[in-house]
């Protein structure tokens, strides 16, 4: 019914996948290997079967294309555009000056002897950090430390109009490690199941696959905007128990990825619904929280479920809902991918639970210090009358119109092609678009034991240098094809990076280009 | 025959735990909850079981009388002591200023404005990691910035006398999560077993615990300095296989955590051939090895198995060597714990496993970019003639010998107690000491179902302000009793540090103290 492999050539794709990783590097002798203790054939199963196309085989193509650039081959393109992944800063989007100056200052406390390189409030914030905590460079709490948990917790009492506790805060190396270690809590075999949107970011199909989970799909309706329905959630949920699973999590993305839509308010309360009448813990995924490029703002999870215990309240005995939310610095307007910050807030858990939270987080001792400082300054920017608040203000603007004005345009031009049509994004930093592919080339995918939409990302890839990922990487309604491209090439860019992808759509939908990947290469 | 669990009360200390985790924090108005998805009894049992004595409940408890303290309670101390984990920087240990000067740059380049700020080799190391990446709140390569990786590459070149191949090296946050990372691939059942020393660091036990695999215990010889034995080896390799396990690889922990010794190269050959006949991965934990108090300098496996490579060479046909080596920026004398810089090489595995690497560091993907460049800057620092020399090399030579004259000051003190008795501390950052404790003590933690050494070092956190790690959280000899300590607290404060532990060890071995401690509070 669906697939979420782009591709069913792993063994060859890994080997190639791996000439191009070591490429340029001289590799010493190796010895002889008659039969070592770990081949492929005796790593552990269920990472072998886990897969990551927003990383997988055209990401490494990509690389091998931009070393024979840098040899000056000869190509169809001068550089590769990287728009497989939410990576703001390597397309040259420029970090919030207040967070990064504040950082300088955490890690080497000496500039403050400099009068005049800072403005009184970036001075007075890294004070703070360094009066909380014996230095950046000492492990803190396992759950971060407390100061940045405060700020966290003020932040979402803010945003939600509900208060929230520095106790509930887990501070996490971006979203993903604080999404492993609640998965892994959750998944005790593969029969229990995590309902997850089709199509979803592959964090976790792949986390469910790693762990020996069970996953119970839920498809999204491309012809709603990509929108969920109650309906197809509890068809999932029946599907799921006759096969003698129990479910156990509902996984929401909002805004989505790779989908780009946001949920109606109504819609969370009957989902919040959903997960009280069959006890789901709900795993909100909100890291675009702050990525909106309609009117309506932002409403996260947790302000739904303290509206709703406020207005609908819960029958006596009725568990509440248990809710764990996730955020990460990486996205918003902020982008910061590398410094690795998140956090996660999970309410509605007895202190049992949340204690092996924390024991989970003990053993990596915790989360980088630096990213749980970045973390606290995406919350918690300067104020209107600070110092910093007018460059602040245009930063944060500048960035975010352009973000809007982007999402638009890719739109726009997309729907223009014929052939392609895409939902229009209301958030988060994707399209993702359907793909109306002439039966020439299902048909040179399937010769080539590929995806169609693997098929034509790579050859787009191969004719333009802009890397996309396959819908089948994200998994979809068997029969139809996508790709996810960002809205993150630089304005000045995005023009000509559109220009190539159509004249490249045209070009392959007329037969005018070559439908063979050579996957040895 | 040997226990890995502190106590026996993980339902009671979980609570407390947690209780006190929460201290300070006002608590919102939580429903009841008659049944929820996830309790205690529905979490995963794999992560109930996992156990890390490090950050146990002698740690919360330390929390807690923190907390008292700062509220002027009445406590026999007046400060807590945090001799329970290596971490420096906790312990006024300060960074070393190159390192924080160039990241300083690297997080916020404005600063390249400012005329005379820096040393030039400050500057120009800043500019070569700002040039070889878009920015440092990008993504990296999931396996880490070319540059650092090239860095490390270079690094053990000269520190081995044989090349290294960036290729084969992977940064991680710390080396606790490419520990982690290496032990998935290789756990695919309880039926496969990583033969893990004893007592040892518990990060080992622990992920074995959570990844639902087998350990196989060896255990070091205390009389002969914690030294590691072939026929121990031997011994518990047939163990393994008579209970129908199957032994993938080996941990060596050098210098010894939580035991000091270190290996000398005639042994490290032995268990290399021991390696080789039993086709085992070798999992070479050295990431203390600028952490040696002796004149011996440190030899990592990697350099001895190129030594018996080209001296003792092996069958053709025999598999040569599968060899990972940890290292973390968080130890040595730089003790950047905070920053979660590490990596691993790994040596001997065809490129398809290595390709099962990269993927696994992709699901989150990529390590601390601060942590990368940490790295680089902890194994490539100012060279002789570089403007920063002579500052580095004062920070460096002042931090090393302080750590071997505590060191020496910690063993020599100890084994000065009536009932005491610590092998010299060769390496890494802590004293493993012998509690000879009398029947009355073993008596009492009977009774109130803990280990013995629990026993201990709860009350000598109670009487002393004093936080350890008891020997039962590593694993020990049925019927030996240990403590943990740290050898960071800072010089001036060592000897009074070691007074209060030696004041409380006569009396509590002389009945003059409390037996009793109340797990409830």
């Amino acid at each position: 019914m669906f697939s979420l492999r782009a591709m069913s050539l792993r063994g060859r794709c890994a080997e190639r996948a791996h000439a191009v990783l070591r490429q340029g590097i001289a590799t010493a002798p190796r010895l002889a290997q008659a039969s070592p203790q770990l081949t492929i054939d005796t790593v552990n199963p269920a990472v072998v079967e886990m897969e990551y196309a927003v990383r997988g085989p055209i990401l490494h193509r990509s690389m091998q294309l931009q070393a024979m650039l840098e040899e000056g081959a000869d190509l169809p393109f001068s550089k590769i555009v990287q728009c497989n992944i939410g990576n703001p800063q390597a397309l040259g989007q420029k970090p919030i000056s207040f967070t990064r100056q504040v950082m300088s200052i955490v890690l080497n406390p000496g500039l403050l002897e400099h009068e005049g390189l800072f403005n009184d409030d970036v001075v007075a914030r890294a004070k703070k950090y360094l009066g909380a905590m014996p230095s950046v460079g000492a492990y803190s709490d396992s759950s971060g430390v407390s100061i940045v948990r405060e700020e966290v917790a003020g932040f979402i009492t803010a945003r939600d109009g509900h208060a929230a506790n520095a106790a509930d805060i887990f501070l996490t190396d971006g979203a993903s490690s604080g999404v492993s270690r609640v998965m892994q809590i959750l998944l005790r075999s593969p029969k229990d199941a995590v309902l997850t949107p089709i199509p979803q970011y592959p964090l976790y199909s792949g986390l469910a696959a790693l762990l020996k989970g069970g996953l119970a799909p839920y498809y999204l309706d491309e012809e709603q905007g990509w929108g969920v329905t109650i309906d197809s959630l509890e068809g999932s949920i029946a599907t799921a128990k006759d096969a003698d699973q129990q479910v156990r999590a509902l996984v929401v993305i909002n805004p989505g990825n790779p989908t780009g839509q946001t949920l109606p308010a109504a819609l969370m309360q009957d989902i919040i619904g959903l997960c009280l009448k069959h006890k789901l813990v709900l795993l909100a995924d909100e890291v675009y929280q702050d990525n909106i490029f309609k009117s309506t703002p932002f409403t996260s999870f947790k302000k739904a479920w303290r509206d709703y215990e406020r207005d609908v309240g819960v029958d006596d005995g009725t568990p509440g809902l248990q809710l764990i939310s996730f955020h990460s610095t990486s996205k918003g307007f902020t982008g910061e991918c590398g410094l690795r910050g998140g956090y996660f807030e999970a309410i509605g858990f007895e202190d049992a639970v949340l204690e092996q939270m924390v024991k989970m987080a003990s053993i990596t001792l915790c989360s980088s210090v630096t990213g749980q400082i970045a973390t606290g300054l995406m919350i918690n920017p300067p104020a209107e009358g600070d110092a910093s608040w007018d460059q602040y203000k245009a930063e944060r603007d500048g960035i975010q119109s352009s973000l809007k004005r982007r999402a638009e345009l890719v739109c726009e031009r997309l729907n223009a092609l014929e052939g392609l049509t895409a939902n229009a994004s209301e958030g988060a930093l994707y399209a993702f678009a359907r793909i109306h592919l002439p039966d020439a080339v299902t048909a040179a995918a399937k010769e080539q034991g590929v995806e169609p939409d693997f098929l034509y990302t790579m050859r787009l890839l191969e004719e333009t240098g802009v890397v996309m990922v396959p819908g089948s990487g994200f998994g979809q309604e068997e029969g139809t094809h996508h790709f996810r491209t960002t809205i993150l090439p630089a304005e000045e860019d995005m023009e000509g990076v559109l220009d190539r992808i159509g004249v490249f759509h045209n070009d392959f939908l007329a037969g005018n280009l070559s439908y063979t990947i050579d996957l040895e290469q």
